[in-house]
């Protein structure tokens, strides 16, 4: 592996650990906290947080996705070499199980902590307002139709430069907000399998739709987007990626 | 319809669809929820953070209206192009509407669910804290106009450039936070009608209202900017406008 | 008058009527909202994002004061001209009165409602903690001083060009934050007055100390400021100021 | 000593003080306010907000410390000179500790106030959620890995230039939203020195753990980001810190 792909590969694992960490951590440590709790607006506000912050940090060396959906979303909008995709997404997979391994050893460090969930994502019985599986569907496809919208078109040509990291992180927190009932919000299949795996296997089992429906809403937006943004200009989305092409 | 009118009527639609589903969607869905539910200070920021991400993601296509009264007061202030105007507004309409459709089926794949005003506004018997007419009407057309001065005030020349969209995301917020329980906070024709539609007659009925007032508000702001900011000298505020005019 | 500080005054009323009116709005409507209300955490936001969003609005035009006390602590560090501080602070204090009055209308639209300290600042018993004068007195120099600090040297030289509506507006977010439950929070005489006048006599016999407290923080910083950020360079803070001097 | 150590410590100085009171505070004063307090979120906010603020006010004077474990984590990546070390991290101590005095005086100006560890870092018994010494001390290690990370990667070359401010205040947002049940969060050995040295000697007697874990993560950190980022580049991290080289 040559050394522009250890730091690429380096900033996606720890971008993904950042985002497993921080919006699943605030969702099992601090939302039903007695009386001070943070509640569905601070999980949402953690996970949004995760990507701002670390957008900026190495969004310059990776391209920041941290997330499999995004990784295949911008590859279908011709916005992410070939040769990224599979190691982007094995490192944020193995990040966010990571992530979701260090949680674990922290919740349990509190007596009596029984793990209830994890902030996995589900469906049926497993969404938090008993959601059926389509609106889950729905919801997961459509949000991330427009995760992937917003991700390209902040850093489209003709975007303000440099603002792409906080539309981005506040569109996430705005899928939280609305979607946390829904499906306990993925748009990330690196996030659901992290927790998952920890959650047990009830969860394991749902965790097909939060491959499909986040990857197919980042698909068409890759597609659509080429379309909206790409009429015969050269764009320069992703400076890191150009020098590697 | 010209390929440059397709892109822009695509991102008016897709960017009032993202406006009504996430702030309503917050609405409906996250605000009461048990305990963990998100109040008006999430269904607020939600509003403001849907305008927010997708200024950044559309408005150097479309300039990001996403709502009749700011196309209608971009206009009265010289920055929208006359032939702009009814297309424009015809996408939002149609992107509030099918957002609304969208979130209706997702609310409804709860069991029991009722949708009890499903996010639409009102006056009287209708607004969330019962306030009368006068009181539903002042406030909209003042929050109109102030919203339209923050949108052609922070896009004027001299004006910081590239930011806009965290000022004009963040009045949005603002408005819900004071103005939720008044009207339920329209100042955008199109989100008023895309939810009022699935809400029932009651909900239609008082519609006009939420076109009147925040239309003559934007029309005001729209007057009073041509004054403040337009002292002689040309402007660039939206620059997707002027390559087509 | 001539055009220029009519433009100027204007954007000083309006700055200070959105302030004053969403400020207190937010307080006044929606902090006690059954169930739904924001508490502090929406009305600190809300503060804050008034001028975060004026700011950028009309920051180019008058320099976005909206504050007798950020007036005179930019006059103090030499950032405002000897011919600017008289006619700010009469329009902001216009631009208060006039927003309380509208904000009184709308409250007022409620059936049943009692006015009940309608926002105004307080000390002892009129503290929303029942904090003790010296404990407000401390508290509204000390939140002006840093609040000026960060005005001035987020707009000095060397700081970054264009952000400053930014940590500006946040910096009022959390210094609502802390102290609402002090002094309901002034640092800014024009908000305390214009509510004060409506809110009755024992909040107008305190007004005295929302004068005092803020403008001594202000003047403080305003002659630190000199030191820390002035050491023999030319600045360029407000630009407009510089092509009115 | 000379001017320039004089503005630098003197903005070290500000900024921790600003950092500990107004976080701080936001945990003493109006956390826990009947009804309308701002609970955890709140508290997140103000101490993030803190730092955006004064990040962009004195962040070209100092660098933008104000955290003895930031100071080192910039030193341990070449980003902080030798000769500013010792200087920096006095400065900040005595900063947190003049903040928490003022604190305490503010707050003691309340009939009946009762210290209850003011806003003070623990763990064992002292943790809010009694989150056991491993629990909070990986946490503290890590999030501040974290912390410096986002930093260093923000204020690094490549990254879009001005915007540091923005993903370090709220990274430390995010942060507070994740720990504050488990340690109350820290990350930052002044602060929670300046606040234990009023709250009593249990809380001193846990100091240890609040100067080594944070330090140790930045310090991890430190090392990492040179790897990650200075790949035999010149960088600019810091423009006054070039300038006093």
């Amino acid at each position: 592996m040559d050394h522009d792909l250890k730091r690429r590969t380096a900033a996606e694992f720890f971008g993904t650990f950042w985002l497993t960490f921080g919006g699943c951590g605030a969702a099992v440590l601090s939302a039903a906290f007695p009386e001070l709790g943070i509640g569905f607006v601070g999980v949402a506000l953690a996970f949004g947080l995760t990507v701002l912050s670390m957008a900026y940090a190495v969004g310059h060396i990776s391209g920041g996705h941290f997330n499999p959906a995004v990784t295949l979303g911008l590859w279908a909008s011709g916005r992410c070499a070939n040769k990224h995709v599979v190691p982007y997404i094995l490192s944020q997979l193995v990040g966010a199980i990571a992530a979701a391994a260090v949680l674990y050893l922290i919740a349990s460090g509190k007596v009596g902590w029984v793990p209830k969930g994890f902030a996995s994502n589900g469906y049926g019985a497993l969404s938090p307002g008993n959601y059926g599986l389509t609106a889950c569907l729905v919801t997961e496809v459509l949000t991330t139709f427009f995760f992937l919208m917003i991700i390209i078109g902040s850093t489209s040509k003709g975007a303000a430069s440099g603002f792409a990291g906080i539309p981005i992180g506040f569109a996430l927190v705005l899928i939280h907000l609305v979607s946390i009932p829904v499906t306990n919000t993925s748009v990330n299949p690196a996030r659901s399998t992290g927790v998952a795996l920890f959650a047990g296997g009830e969860y394991v089992a749902q965790l097909w739709l939060f491959w499909l429906a986040p990857i197919a809403g980042a698909l068409i937006a890759g597609a659509f987007a080429k379309w909206l943004y790409d009429d015969g200009r050269i764009y320069d989305t992703v400076v890191v990626e150009k020098r590697a092409a």
